[in-house]
């Protein structure tokens, strides 16, 4: 099975989020052509960090760029290369997350990865998130160097990705317990069209755990245990359909993207910087789907990223960190008993 | 005590959202100067439908504009007014709510009230929304007329004003159930400051209402029921406080107005419309609050905006409208019992 | 032939702007499927107002879309239902043009104009521009009905529309002269297709004449003459193109017909709400421009927006309207003695 | 006298831009606390390029933040940082600006600078704009350091800055001429309160040069010459100001920047990523100044913007660089024997 010894996605504990199907590894890589990588970064010590690409294939066999949009739910945070997604539709680099202070240094990385591609180009624009993780991790050390980044873009594969304390998420903290990456996908037909939704997030902001409507306070199910993670911190979502969509369009899922973390509780508060990326993959002459038949899709995207929240704190485990700080696992014995 | 006989307030069934203390009313008229009114149009067969306006009363009492700001976070709907509030930052008219069709009518009636006010004036900003009330009203007549808006804006008073079936709620329904305005209120100090937080809402949207973390689908509580509404329609949020506030930072409240629609289980559907608008009614001369301090407050305006959405369902009766349409109560026996 | 007796278009005097060959009428009437109306009211005292509509003949023959954007370049003015253009990336109604205090009462005669087109429909989405002609009109009085706004619309033709002073134009002022409609048109192939480029301005703004590079400022051509009018109002630009564009290709031409109000003199001031409207009649099925391909069709945007800017002021007539107030033709034997 | 041995200012060959008096440097160094630094790579073959620093002394001294505000006009560039502008309004970094494949790794670079600054925090939002010049410069060796970053940061100093090809302007070519930094301001008295505004760009963008109205083709002014340089690349504009301004008004401040690209030529292609910073570096407790006094200010930063960028081409010089492509410098003896 997937990524965590010991841990269980939230599926797997009977917690359904919605009644729409999982694609076949319920992950962001069941969407066509999509390529997942993780570079870890963990010194047993003050390093607790990585980085998470998310490469679709078609971006680096023929086709220069896919369609997309960035939804900027709370900006206090950075995402490198939103403007000219913005403007012109389309991602052009595979979506790299890694730690706040890393995020330059990474999108530098990502330049040396595409220029390798396209060796005669003199302008790209890498599109790289970032959370903060130095709550666990010494953030101003900026461990993270071109090979990681590299590591994780080259090494991007299909089949179940790790989830949890892996990657981007080897440091992060969400509604009060040890969270990290999750993923999730749904298949279901719209507009005639069989399709499929995918997400994955770097989950890392406040809130109270949220179970399919019950408040799961980290306070009550770990007695003793007192929050001491900053208030804010952020939640980067990536969402990635085979549905033929155009930028306009992926730009509403993203905005649904970011509301679906109120369904497992988000404060969303100042500190939280909250994006949401989406992106097609469909061949570029299929007729775009009309807004009208967008709703199954968009009950999809709240789906995939609520499943994929909830899979990225289930799938977390314990993690002490710099400074002796601890963020501990979600107790799912909880979930179980039920 | 409120609006309509025989129903009740979320929070008198024990429906309690959040920790924070509501205002004396609960309602949005807590808030510094904020005053509402409603004109209720009701034939008792194909018009259901009105008017609601939110005055705050410095607007017509010495200060010409007030700061504030527009979210919108589905723009399938019409917001007469907002790119002057971007713009400026600011609203120089009370907000009015009202029907998909009317709203035009309805700013011009917004004009000559505000004309009366300011006899040499050349240019007003009216502000108006509007849902769709087409399930139950028969909004092609365009019933609503220039003397339905200034009564409701000449007789906006404090106090607690009517919620459900009534003003711009008469013919509105939501999350499967015969939905209208609703309203609620919160209290706290933030930055040290004691301050006032207060939404109202015109609830038209879909999803499955949701409870304090319960779904509760019209289909299981009114077994027999089929929804026959549309799937969009839409949902207009104004939150009012007396913090201190720029339109930048009313403009991050806003956002988080919206987020508080999941909680009650909105589906965001492609034809919802869901807008919000904040304005502050501090003094001028107030220090603004530092963004740093403003997660209380964030935090408020999700309470306040899940209670008068819920509110907006529970003061609401069953209406047969046009073409024998009927929108059913919800039954709150349901809460009463558990 | 042309609107304003004894006076001239630009280009019959020799003021040829860039280098692309117009259209046959150079006007927007040139771009297929486009018609103009417009409605005067000028009662010789102090009334000089009116509507002027842009109607694009595909929406009442079939479709009942096309792919539009909107961009508020200064959004201190009003444009009812630009947040639902924003949303869909379509309009659905023609654009109308009027005055500041009539919009609104305007976008409801537009909705009376649509229900007619559209039996069944519940929901539409009124286009409304508006621009202040208060220093020579009695704006208060609101003297536009729907009678009026209902002439432009259904009087809306091809062939070379009137010019100057006429429709949403009688009682605007720019750049210190009297000014109001103009309109203009260029061809040329883009990638490799045949495609035409109007544009239509309702022209209210300050700033200082500037015929292609001169300066031409009121004080120096007419002696004695002192600037009353405000320095703001306002400027309305409407594009249109038969090139197959989608909503955001659109807004990229939208930005620039802002950009080439700078080229005429405008000083883009505090007062003045600028906003541009653009709107592709391009048959659906056509596949869209790639925007590596669009810098001509930029380049003809701001060649026709600067030209329709020039004619609103060359062919509008000296007019003395509310409170003696007058507005004074540009002296243009100043262009043909050089 | 400054900068480029041999080249002159555009004030001082007669070219004078509106009738506001400069700052005593006509620089964005006027600006009270305004300093500037450039690092300049030239190897005399292939390599022109290089990093100019806008160092605000008050985000050193005491203040970590000045209120800003970024405007994309047009988003084919890359903006780091723009986001979190956007969103809590401010500036926490010194704006950099380099070449387009140096951004990433200059915005890792004023994390260093930050870093050493304020040794206890954890995030930062370094603000780092790019133009693309691979015309000149073998742009793909990526040959700028985190040193040559940290020069211009530190050697950041009051005075005139030099302009022309010096630090990011080493390299560009704008309106058919060799081009790069250019620099002016203006002093007037606002609202009652005496006020600086300066700008500083980074000129790199096609058109046809204009001066005061006239147009220069390059081809007219230097037979023989053909433009080789890509139609688009692109325009960074930095505004700074003394006058009490919060993020909105600074962001009409920053649209205004980009209009007045148009008054020299621009052509604001679809590959040049327009984009434009203001930032206020008075101190907190001024009262703001109102939008309605805000004409003069805009005026201003129309007319520093455009003659900085008539700097930017006056002042330098020409350049051969990678591929044996030259750049030529404008031939000013055309404007001085007029």
């Amino acid at each position: 099975m997937s990524g965590t010894p010991g841990r269980a996605r939230a599926r797997s504990l009977g917690v359904v989020v919605g009644a729409l199907p999982p694609g076949p590894l319920n992950a962001i890589t069941d969407v066509d052509g999509v390529l997942v990588g993780h570079t870890t970064i963990d010194d047993g010590a003050d390093l607790h960090t990585g980085v998470t690409a998310v490469v679709p294939r078609q971006l680096v066999t023929g086709r220069w760029e896919l369609p997309a949009a960035v939804h900027t739910a709370n900006g206090y945070g950075k995402l490198v290369g939103s403007t000219q997604v913005d403007e012109l539709g389309v991602i052009e680099s595979p979506v790299v997350l890694t730690a706040t202070l890393s995020a330059f240094l990474a999108a530098d990385a990502v330049l040396t990865y595409l220029m390798r591609r396209r060796p005669d180009a003199l302008s790209f624009n890498p599109l790289v998130g970032e959370t903060n993780d130095g709550f666990l991790s010494d953030i101003r050390r900026r461990p993270i160097t071109e090979r990681h980044v590299l590591d994780a873009l080259e090494g991007a594969s299909g089949g179940l990705p790790a989830e949890g304390c892996v990657g981007a998420g080897t440091g992060t903290t969400a509604l009060g317990f040890k969270a990290g990456i999750g993923t999730a996908s749904r298949r279901q037909v719209v507009g005639g069209l069989p399709v499929t939704v995918g997400a994955l997030v770097q989950a890392n902001f406040g809130g109270v755990l949220t179970v399919l409507g019950t408040p799961m306070p980290v306070e009550d199910l770990l007695p003793g245990v007192v929050r001491a993670e900053p208030p804010g911190n952020s939640c980067m979502i990536v969402v990635a359909t085979d549905a033929p969509l155009d930028s306009r369009r992926l730009g509403r899922l993203a905005r649904r993207a970011v509301f679906a973390m109120g369904r497992v509780g988000a404060s969303y508060s100042h500190g939280s910087g909250d994006y949401a990326i989406a992106f097609s993959t469909a061949p570029p002459e299929r007729p775009l789907l009309p807004d009208a038949v967008l709703d199954p899709l968009f009950a999809a995207v709240m789906d995939v990223v609520e499943e994929a929240l909830l899979d990225s704190v289930f799938t977390a485990t314990t993690t002490t960190g710099v400074h002796g700080r601890t963020s501990h696992a979600f107790p799912y014995d909880r979930i179980t008993r039920t």
